[in-house]
């Protein structure tokens, strides 16, 4: 790949071609073999493009082993993110494969970055180098939730373990995008996630953020604000998407996966504790590998980084290779469906007034 | 019940003999015929000492069903709290149920309280009418999660929305003593519940809470402070007390509810899905029935208030007889492990000057 063609063409042109997912090889417990399996299927099966960024050497052999050298473009960068970094690797690694990645997105020599790197990493090296798009007070993460056909989308799930209200209802904004662009949701319901169904239940960050919504859904035809939504009604279908500080859906996604993880154990050690459940199971064998391979994680793709300049998907730290080809999958979804434009919309044609003089009146928000 | 014999007799002699648990009949979605079935399950079964306190000739029939008229006295209270109310209702309705239940307390006449009301309202009410216990800055709700044989207590699941950092901390030690007095732990396990599991991961709230559990943890013998636990983690048995403020608490809480159910019900339809795992599923339905008793809420009997004169048991709105019997059974294991004096030896233990120093240099907390 010599990375001046696609940018030096004009933006509407380079539009209508698909994307290109830069993949950062070096990231996850399994690189770099099973990310660049997962690279060789997601352009194989899925007929994706893909560049795949780290080690060149290391890379190139892996894909000599797939007899995918030829399909696979190789950016090479000498240097990547440990899986304990932080948000301090973004400065101190410049020459991490995440930050090549995030040049090759500026340039426009790629479109979306998708990595199994520590998350603190990822989300701080992809934001110091794309920046967060104009308007956007904070990039969230969104996370899809195993609901069903059409999953629920959870913002913020740990990219701003301390926010503003002002900045949730941006999440609900960038969930709605999410929801439209991957999904096809046209008017998505949103809900706010809080320990009580009546108005006016929560934490003082909650109270604030309902009337901020309720506000922001009376003039907007795009956004159907439903009102709170308790932990038990995360799996309910109840909304499309699920708007919360990073603390507290970072702490119920997980919990969800851990439940999720409990439950399924204890299946297993019930359905196999007598000789007549045994035998049961083995009748079941099959029902029971479908439940669990929607129950998992890497089904869903992983993580989407919304409000930055350039699509960013945060796989599983522990994603093996059809994670990955998920991920891609997703990213490729995300950009060919220019969620950014979707953004930019919703938080420009938000009447700039009431939001930015809500903002003031609460102080300066550190940090922005 | 007279009243006047028990509050006249020196504390000592009280302590010995076996606690009267005040049970509000009137309490829950299906007050009082269930309320008053699992009163009578619990006198007859675990033998327990029992006073249902609501509307007289409406539990006094209800008792002569189940032909116990004698074995359980009934203390009349015209009012009731209705299950949507919430804070307010503890001023508005002095003679609730739940309010004459904690005057018996007060005076002496009983040593706890069950209910299956509204958790907002029933906190408000035991909070306003039994005091915080000297030197404890907020009651906290501490629930039990299905983790196996020694259960993992969770505190607080909601009673505080915005806590402070020295409040956690006090429910660190809430938990510990609910841990010791319930189960029998001697040496607790805490965490606390955050978003990763490096130090200095998390809010604000947490990393202050962090340092703050670090240093008690320091000069105490009685708590073995484990750092941060993450969602995942709630199921894993990893420690004995979870520390978090009631926001995170309660979607956490209601999240593992949820997702137990979400998956149980998958199971369901995923084992009757075809003719063999039909015919599996007979085989195995008794192995899936322990199961659900398992993650069943019911069987760990509701969330306990700590913090306050008297011990306060909070069911599940949904209880039925079995529930209300177990919250009874917790109840009575709390007062006579005597919770309010662990609680206050670890309150009042903790090197006074540190906690108020450090609380005074936050400034002055709201609400205190």
């Amino acid at each position: 790949m010599t990375g001046t063609s696609d940018a030096d063409a004009p933006v509407a042109l380079r539009r209508t071609s698909p994307p290109i997912i830069a993949v950062d090889a070096m990231g996850g417990d399994n690189a770099p073999e099973e990310i660049v399996k997962g690279a060789v299927l997601a352009v194989r099966e899925m007929g994706l493009r893909i560049v795949l960024v780290g080690r060149r050497t290391e890379i190139a052999s892996l894909l000599a082993e797939h007899d995918a050298l030829r399909a696979i473009p190789v950016v090479h960068a000498e240097d990547s993110l440990a899986m304990h970094e932080g948000a301090l690797a973004s400065w101190r690694r410049p020459r991490s494969s995440a930050a090549v990645a995030c040049r090759l997105i500026r340039r426009g020599d790629a479109d979306a970055l998708v990595s199994a790197g520590s998350t603190g990493g990822v989300v701080a090296t992809s934001t110091v180098r794309l920046r967060t798009q104009h308007g956007v007070l904070r990039p969230a993460l969104a996370v899809t939730l195993p609901t069903g056909e059409t999953p629920t989308v959870m913002v913020d799930a740990g990219a701003n373990a301390d926010a503003k209200p002002e900045m949730l209802v941006q999440f609900a904004h960038l969930g709605c995008a999410y929801a439209q662009t991957a999904f096809g949701v046209q008017r998505p319901r949103v809900g706010l996630l809080t320990i009580g169904s009546e108005p006016g239940k929560g934490n003082k960050l909650v109270r604030r953020t309902a009337e901020l919504l309720s506000a922001a859904a009376e003039d907007s035809t795009v956004m159907d604000y439903r009102g709170n939504i308790e932990g038990h009604d995360l799996l309910a279908r109840k909304v499309d998407v699920i708007v919360t500080d990073g603390h507290t859906g970072n702490v119920a996604l997980k919990t969800v996966e851990g439940t999720a993880a409990f439950a399924m154990d204890a299946v297993r050690t019930a359905l196999t504790s007598s000789v007549a459940a045994k035998a049961g199971a083995v009748l079941q064998r099959r029902a029971l590998r479908g439940l669990r391979e929607r129950l998992d994680s890497e089904t869903y793709g992983g993580a989407a980084l919304l409000g930055l300049n350039g699509t960013v998907v945060i796989a599983h730290g522990d994603s093996r290779a059809r994670g990955i080809a998920h991920a891609c999958r997703l990213a490729h979804d995300l950009a060919a469906g220019d969620i950014g434009e979707q953004v930019r919309r919703r938080v420009h044609t938000r009447p700039s007034g009431w939001l930015h003089r809500l903002a003031q009146s609460e102080g300066p928000a550190e940090g922005r």
